[in-house]
């Protein structure tokens, strides 16, 4: 399938590497391809410059987001979550028209440090956002409980955790499951919260990620849900 | 222990069931005790009145807040989020000076239907909100992500699954600690997500749950961090 990734970071590179493995056409969306490239150190949180990474990754293509629209039948959004909508805007709507949009995404606020805060929370979320400003495109909020390691290798935490979904578009979320299985993810993991305004639920639970990663200082585990 | 349990709604009983039938001193506190108790009508949630709980439950006390403050060495706030101020000024500030304060409750703006919104969120929370009023008492944020039933008896989902904590007091917390292993917690269930401002992601996690009881249809499950 061709996939366009849209951010530079932890969770695009992650996705990207673990897309491409798996035998998917995969590019890489940034907004300046050269000064991406162009970069020659770790970012804030002690990545790789993209270009050392790329040396590693050779058949994720970087490009401009302009150009993953077209490349992509389904396009991820893994940028920050306060550059997702111009991000998508460059992608341009006729480019998102119609094809599956995985939204990775958390609204970030770091202005105040760590924990964040969210930049929308309660009566919106960033997946509305994104559904209201791309109301052709088929948006899936996902992935966004848990820090990229996990979401490409469910596998590395053991027993019982989820993945939520939620949209709008019910074909649409079974082609995110679709590769959700290919990450190795069980079919009974992934749980199903209906429409795009579960989104706020999901991105709602992010301080509780945060405040669990503080008092257990490690990013790896995920939240599941224990049933009778 | 002598514990005030204030709210006579469904976490309210279900706590003050639990304390007594554990061997505690349990008084529920409420607003108008005559008029608490002068109710003939199921409450929206399908509970019987109180005076019809009171007849199986006759060790628990119905007493006034005014009156539940002096009672308590433990106050339990299991009242609504948008009354919870409101209630704790009516038991007194002297009340709780120095006492653990164990606050379960939500801040739920049911205005706009189900799935409820929260009334404080993201920048502050109900938890410090209560610890601001009242500098004095030793507030505990605890139980306040799940319902009744498994706060008050988590063997009923099987496996492993988590409560937290958030407090400023280490002492309070290790109180709070004790009752919940009254309870049936497991140690290794408690989670302490530090200081006070940690309510906010347990009380963030709500919208989750909510949409995960519509997804599931039940309300018999919890959350977990499931680790490496």
């Amino acid at each position: 399938m061709k996939i366009a990734v849209l951010g530079t970071g932890m969770v695009g590179r992650a996705l990207a590497d673990r897309f491409s493995t798996l035998g998917h056409d995969v590019v890489i969306g940034t907004r300046h391809v050269e000064e991406t490239l162009a970069r020659t150190e770790p970012d804030w949180l002690g990545n790789v410059p993209f270009a050392q990474w790329q040396q590693t990754h050779p058949a994720v293509r970087l490009v401009s987001f302009a150009d993953a629209g077209p490349h992509g039948e389904v396009v991820v959004n893994a940028t920050q979550g306060a550059s997702s909508l111009a991000a998508l805007e460059a992608v341009g709507s006729a480019n998102l028209a119609g094809k599956v949009l995985l939204d990775a995404a958390l609204p970030l606020d770091m202005s105040q440090g760590m924990p964040p805060l969210l930049s929308v929370v309660n009566t919106d979320s960033l997946g509305e956002q994104i559904q209201r400003a791309f109301p052709e495109a088929r948006v899936v909020k996902s992935l966004n409980t848990m820090l990229a390691d996990v979401m490409v290798d469910p596998g590395s935490i053991p027993g019982h955790h989820n993945v939520f979904l939620a949209g709008e578009d019910t074909g649409a979320k079974e082609t995110v499951t679709v590769l959700l299985r290919e990450f190795g993810w069980p079919q009974e993991a992934i749980l199903d919260l209906g429409g795009i305004r579960a989104a706020r639920a999901t991105e709602m639970y992010s301080p509780l990620l945060f405040a669990v990663s503080a008092a257990l200082e490690t990013y790896d585990f995920n939240v599941a849900i224990a049933r009778k």
